[in-house]
């Protein structure tokens, strides 16, 4: 829509005091975009720029930028300017500050805040990481059930500039227990003589500040809700998560998952690929290519303890990469499918007898065409004359293609059994990476092929 | 929060006609959940239950059934019901409805909506599928800059039953063509003699009808909007995309994604895992299963070029699986972060020297570790007496690491550079599968190694 102005134009016009064209592009732009602009300035430049707007766009604006960059301009300004900020935030984003604050700092911008907003910050940064509490929101809009609708509007309307959102508003009781909830849509529509508790929901979703941030999202994802309000222990209303938080949990959590289930581990960080460093990446993925080697070392054994068969016909070293790649393939698809019906909470743990029945049929089919291909293969695509006499090329191919069908059921059926026992056991079911789960389906190819070789071919 | 009341329960309160247990449970519970209760009757009791409640939630429950269960209540209903229905609707899940009818039962059905409403199903229905032209919705709520505030309040509040949102409003002119937005938050707290045009934010982000949906869903989700407008080639506002229909399309984007990387094939089905039949299951993995097994035999002929340097050095097999896992859990590694930077679009094509300098040092520290675990395991454990004379253990060992390491080096740069080139060429970079991925790279580990084994050893 427009060219970014680039950071030495905006050093320029700051130098150069040309207020007039700092503000408005700084009031046509979309904030987000405007932190990506001015990130790059100096804390002292960056206040300058966006002390030339009004409170809220300031506020927006530097609620969007990165967290380093937000600690870097709190730890060094002077008072009048923060504390304007810090009341103005939203309470989550204001929370996250905090939490990535020096201990010393903490201490010096509290006291910058009543006691009530002070309590709020305490509050918000005790929740355990990863929970409701820790990323839901205490500035939400409240209304008693005996609220009278034009009252209500005229109430909602005063608190706007200070709430996260004002399309759903809650509904509590004298002790603060959320008892409904009514939308402004619904408000603005009805009758402004009616009471709040006529036009209110009951039923309201909601779930405890102690839940798992990603329950929170599904839910939110699942009821196409704008928000969700979470409760304390006592059912109290205690803060609301919006759809928008939902959204990067959800975006969060898929690239973690994606990331565990290609073995790199650790948590999810929140740079752009090119701007993490190597050691990073390599912290990252080591771990499990390092375990893995470790594994395939016993496979290693496992082979030399079947090295006689291999002397004896080495034509069954050639279709070990097939075997192997076979039960890792079909492994991997039936351990996403599962995995992927677990998350989305379609399968539960006492289904596994109907999911190890469809994957054994799956698995049937499967086996029944590879087996046929690599057959075909072995028979006409051999030279008889490299086999030793004793064997006949009909009992190769027999030994090679039942090898490979059996390596497909147990991977596929190994793939769909291992998440659902991790569900059961509580271990997070992505930790069952593709790659674990393919080396361990190597292993289980290897013995199953050199076992099939010596009953058939008796080497 | 409550017990569902099962599908005979439901029929037995229908059949003794308890009409205000049956309307308390619709009214009581999420329309969502309501119509997954009752979504196993007959679409006749389905009829005989919905009617119970008022226009609105009656409408809100269908259109949360499933597709065919609408498509089946639809296709055997007198006319009264359905028109109502029809024109209640949401103008998004009504086209969709009617993309899923049998030809003859569109032309029945079309000839009952007034001649505007069916020109809005003939355009929305027209748009190539996974556009954004196909998944936006044309209740959508309009200002134009001269309205005055109150006037604009008054005329949103007579409009919401029918609109989709009210939160997002858009400003156009006499064209049609979309000038700016206002949020149903500022145009109540303005004051009420305020020009729309005084108060709305003219830089608006927008998509086109022909953009991907997925395009659409991630500006959502990184503008945290609410709703996005979509404008036809002549910029004219067209319809637009709520921030729920963007979480849908996320998640199923997801699951593509997810299905592809994992060498599964086809569209995402709608269906739970236990629901979809396990031919259809079959079809979906089969097609890279074979495919991948084809490749395969292709390394069986490497394999086989080689077998002169297996039967000089049979100890070499015992590494072939652990060469190939290496390969390609390191090749799924670097090809699984740099397929999320492109698909969060934190990577364009131009950055590949970058991404290749990267993950080349990447490779390196991870060849090393693996190296020298291979080396001393080769050292340490091998039995002397079972090598050949001519061949000293160090050299062994020496090939098996170097082998390892370069495989580790080619598997992480090759995994990396082809999802970046898949880009380049407009092919889903998805479509390079893991399995595709470790499928290939065995290839080339294969010739590393007896290459290696053949220049260093002589055989």
């Amino acid at each position: 829509l427009k060219n970014p102005i680039l950071v030495p134009e905006l050093r320029d016009l700051l130098h150069k005091k040309k207020v007039g064209i700092l503000k408005s592009f700084l009031e046509d732009g979309h904030p987000k975009e405007t932190a990506e602009y001015i990130a790059l300035l100096d804390p002292d430049e960056i206040w300058r720029i966006i002390n030339l707007v009004d409170k809220d766009l300031r506020i927006e604006i530097f609620s969007y930028l990165d967290m380093d960059v937000q600690v870097e301009m709190v730890s060094g300004t002077r008072k009048k300017n923060i504390t304007e900020l810090l009341m103005g935030m939203n309470h989550d984003d204001r929370a996250d500050l905090f939490l990535n604050l020096e201990k010393d700092m903490v201490d010096r911008l509290l006291v910058l805040l009543p006691l009530s907003e002070r309590a709020d910050v305490i509050k918000l940064t005790s929740y355990k990481e990863h929970t409701a509490g820790a990323i839901m929101t205490t500035d939400y809009a409240t209304l008693y059930e005996n609220d009278v609708v034009e009252k209500a509007i005229a109430k909602i309307r005063r608190e706007a500039p200070s709430k996260e959102t004002i399309y759903y508003i809650y509904v509590v009781n004298d002790e603060g227990k959320l008892i409904g909830f009514v939308s402004l849509r619904k408000l603005i529509i009805s009758r402004p003589k009616k009471k709040i508790g006529d036009i209110m929901k009951r039923d309201v979703k909601f779930a405890y500040t102690s839940n798992d941030r990603e329950v929170v999202a599904r839910i939110i994802e699942e009821y196409d809700l704008l928000a969700l309000p979470i409760v304390d222990e006592d059912e109290k209303l205690a803060g609301i998560v919006t759809y928008d938080d939902a959204m990067d949990i959800l975006k969060e959590e898929q690239t973690e998952d994606l990331e565990k289930l290609m073995a790199i581990s650790g948590g999810v960080e929140n740079k752009a690929y090119l701007d993490i460093s190597f050691i990073t990446h390599f912290r990252k993925r080591a771990f499990w290519v390092i375990v893995l080697g470790l594994v395939g070392i016993l496979t290693a054994f496992i082979i030399e303890f079947f090295s006689s068969a291999i002397e004896a016909l080495i034509v069954l070293t050639f279709y070990m990469p097939l075997l192997n790649a076979a039960g890792g393939n079909t492994g991997s698809q039936s351990a996403t499918v599962v995995l992927r019906a677990l998350t989305l909470n379609e399968l539960v743990f006492k289904d596994i007898f109907k999911v190890i029945k469809k994957e054994f049929f799956v698995s049937l089919f499967l086996s029944f065409c590879l087996g046929t291909i690599v057959f075909s293969r072995v028979i006409l695509l051999t030279d008889s004359s490299s086999i030793p006499e004793q064997f006949t090329l009909m009992s190769i191919a027999f030994v090679i293609s039942l090898s490979l069908a059996l390596q497909v059921l147990w991977a596929t059926i190994f793939g769909a059994v291992i998440p659902m026992i991790a569900t059961k056991l509580k271990v997070d079911p992505a930790v069952v990476s593709s790659p674990l789960l393919a080396t361990c389906v190597d292993m289980g190819g290897v013995v199953i092929y050199f076992s099939v070789a010596r009953l058939v071919l008796g080497i």
